[in-house]
C-alpha cells in the first residue's frame, strides 16, 4: 500500500476594519483584517488542517480549541510548527502543498515569496515544495464584497 | 506511471425544520435536517463523489439520478457501499481520504468517531485512513446563516 | 522523496446574457454566458491553476494577467497549452485530473465526453485520465441564483 497520504484543508475568516491582517505568515498592508480568536491567518490555517487531515490527527480545532485562551491573539506560525511536529511524531513529512487564497483585494502575488519562506521555514522543506495561488471570487459572495477571505490548501504527505 | 489516483468531491444541501439529519452515515441529533432526493448525507455524497472521480466513473448524479425513484429517502449507505464496489471492479482500493464539513451548527467532533467507523466498514478500510473534519464558515453566506451545509472529501485511490 | 506532486485549482466567472459559454473547451448552448478578460472558461482555468500549482509555477493570474491584452477574450484552450508546456518543462506529467463544475443550470453531462477528449488532445494524455463531474448548489448561494459558476480541479503529476 502506498506511504503517500492526501489532505485537503479549508478555512473561513471575516474581513473587519481595525484588525491587522496576518496571512501566509506575514503582516499584509490592507485597511481590513481578518477576524479571529488567534491571528486569523486563513492561509495558515488552512495549510495545518491539510496537513492533520492526511496524518488523520484530526482538525484545527480539536488541537487548539477557539475557547482556549492559551490560543487567543495567538501567531499562526506557532500552531504550524506545531502541526509539523504533530505529523512528524506519525512519521509523515510533506511532499508538496499547493494553496490558493480567495480574496477579492489586495493583490498578494508581491507577497508571496515572502510567505512561501515563512512557510518552509517552519515545516523544514523547500519553497519549491510550496505553492500559493490567489484569486478572486469576480466580486460575488462574502469574498466578492469583501466581508470575509477563504483558502484551499491541498497537501501531499509520505511516510518516511 | 503511477497507479495512484487523486480525486476530489463536493456536496450541498439545504438545511430546513422537519428532516431528519444524516451526515457520515449517522444520525445527529439537529433542529434541522438536510434536504434532498435521498437521505442528503453531504458527507458520504462527497465522499462517493471524490471516489467515483478519482477512478473516473463519472459522479453521483449519473450513477443515482435524483430522478429515479429507486434512490428516493434512500440510505447514502448503500451508495457509499456501491461506490465502493464500482471503484473494485475498476481496480482500485482506497488509501486514504479526507473530508472537511462546513456547518455552522452542531458542533460535529462527538460524532467522528461514529462516523469513522460507518463509513470504515463500508469501504471495508481503516478508520485511520479516513479523517473527518469541521470548520464554520464564521456565519458567512448560506451555510453561516444555517440555510444549508457544504462538504468536500479528498482521496487517493491505489491500483491493486 | 515521492515523485509525485499534489495540485488544486479553484476558478469562479459571472454569468451573464449575452455571452457564449465556453466550458471544458466547448461551446455549451445556454442563455447566458461566463463574463471575464478570456473567454472566461472556468473548468480550464482551474485545471490550469491546479496543473501550475502541483508544479510550484505560480498561478493563472501570473502567467496570463487579465490586464494583458494579449489574453483578451482569448481561447482557454490556448493557456492550457501553454501550461501543459510549462509544467513538462519542469520535468512534470499528468497522472491523473478531478474535476467539478459547480453550476444551477444547464446539465453538463451529455458534454462531458466532448470536453474530456478536447482537454486530453491539449494535454496529450487519455480521456480516462480526466473525469469532470457536476453539481448545483441546491439554488444556494450566487451559484444557485444562476449569478456566477465555479469549478475545482485536483491534479496529480509525476516527475518523468
Amino acid at each position: 500500500m502506498s506511504k503517500l497520504r492526501i489532505g485537503l484543508g479549508v478555512d473561513f475568516h471575516q474581513l473587519v476594519e481595525g484588525r491587522e491582517f496576518w496571512l501566509g505568515g506575514i503582516l499584509v498592508p490592507h485597511h481590513k483584517g481578518a477576524l479571529g480568536h488567534s491571528d486569523a491567518d486563513v492561509l495558515l490555517h488552512a495549510i495545518c488542517d491539510a496537513m492533520l487531515g492526511a496524518a488523520n490527527l484530526g482538525d484545527i480545532g480539536v488541537h487548539f480549541p477557539d475557547t482556549d485562551n492559551a490560543y487567543k491573539d495567538i501567531d499562526s506560525k506557532i500552531l504550524l510548527s506545531q502541526c509539523a511536529q504533530l505529523i512528524g511524531e506519525k512519521g509523515y513529512q510533506v511532499v508538496n502543498i499547493d494553496s490558493t487564497l480567495c480574496l477579492q483585494e489586495p493583490k498578494i502575488k508581491p507577497y508571496v515569496p515572502q510567505m512561501q519562506q515563512v512557510i518552509a521555514e517552519r515545516l523544514r522543506i523547500s519553497t519549491e515544495d510550496i505553492s500559493i495561488k490567489a484569486t478572486t471570487t469576480e466580486r460575488m459572495g462574502f469574498v466578492g464584497r469583501e466581508e470575509g477571505i477563504m483558502a484551499y490548501a491541498s497537501v501531499l504527505l509520505e511516510k518516511a
